[in-house]
């Protein structure tokens, strides 16, 4: 089954070329129904338009608050037929209604092994701790920042003269491959992620650290991606 | 130089074991002067004796507190003439007198890539959390929870039908191998641990999850190991 991609960006859009050099080379049974932007200046926008693929901007800046942009982002995407969303350096955290609107169907891709450094230049966050390996992360979005289920991983060794630039690099090396690969896998039918159970809410109230999705789950379970 | 190692043991001893046998195929130019046990049913002592190494068991439960005890075994090590502490599944935290009294030459090894999962059951809380790669680490203790500078980090894919049991086993193979390199590389004085600036401690208040050694360090500063 084809899967019909919207792919959000803000930015260079290399995941976004990933995606269709991976189409173009029959690596990927999908086809990408819409980018849209926040930024009329991504240079993704050229690389979607080069590859004959529908764009649309829609700047954050001219919605009154972030329900009625994505709003503005959910009618784009259902209007283009669109079924999975992809997050290709897309830098607006989504509202839950959002989230919602492609419950299980919206994926990211995070320059870390997360759950270590989540958010803003993680790459950086990696350097600054000193850790030897880190990685990249598909995952699955939810309502927190970069703490859905996780798909897919790749690790990478950090070199002791790397710096962000160099490891970045490296990284989206990782990323595009990463990427390609998990997106097969969901086109292939093989990815299922299977909800925690629910269960009524404790007594001790839930730490202020504890992502929002689990505030309601079974003792801290997580949903688990299961890849077949 | 020949590393006067003490290694401190709650169990197996299998991490233990992987030095023995690394100083005994001349993979690690080490001697261990002591093995110290804080159970007397640990299992590693048996196998410190097989190998013609003094053991010392010295009981938690014996001292009125955690400074009593960790006065006990700062004294056998430095009579035994240990030069580098190597925690080898040691489960006591320590104390800031002990990490001050070996301050820069304690290494422990952890079954997860820190800063993810610290503490314990680290395997289990992977599993739980549904990473793809999880791995070891080998790093310098400090007086935080896991929190201290890495020397070295090796990465481990999950299968999908790994449970604790399974991934713990393939992890402590990584941690064998680990241990030794880390060791051999510190043996070699290939490993330098640079301390990060010091700093007046700014207005704000620290958040309480920040780690204690950073408290005074410059802008979230983090000593920093070099392996040259």
């Amino acid at each position: 089954m084809t899967l019909r991609l919207g792919v959000l960006v803000s930015g260079r859009g290399s995941n976004l070329q990933a995606i269709l050099d991976a189409i173009s080379a029959k690596q990927l049974d999908a086809r990408v129904e819409l980018v849209l932007s926040n930024r009329a200046s991504a240079p993704a926008l050229e690389r979607a338009a080069r590859a004959g693929v529908k764009t649309q901007v829609i700047e954050h800046r001219q919605f009154p608050d972030r329900e009625a942009f994505d709003a503005a982002l959910i009618a784009a995407l259902e209007g283009a037929g669109v079924e999975w969303v992809v997050l290709a350096g897309f830098m607006r955290l989504l509202t839950p209604s959002f989230v919602e609107a492609f419950a299980g169907r919206i994926v990211n891709v995070h320059p870390s092994l997360l759950p270590a450094f989540p958010g803003l230049d993680a790459q950086a966050q990696a350097l600054a701790y000193g850790v030897k390996v880190t990685g990249c992360t598909v995952h699955f979005v939810d309502a927190g920042m970069d703490t859905g289920a996780i798909i897919g991983q790749r690790a990478l060794t950090i070199r002791e003269d790397d710096d962000v630039e160099r490891l970045s690099a490296r990284l989206l090396t990782e990323e595009h491959a990463l990427l390609v690969e998990c997106l097969s896998l969901i086109a292939a039918g093989r990815v299922k992620l299977h909800e925690a159970p629910l269960e009524v809410p404790r007594e001790a109230p839930p730490r202020a650290e504890t992502p929002p999705q689990t505030l309601d789950r079974a003792g801290g379970a997580r949903p688990r991606v299961e890849v077949t």
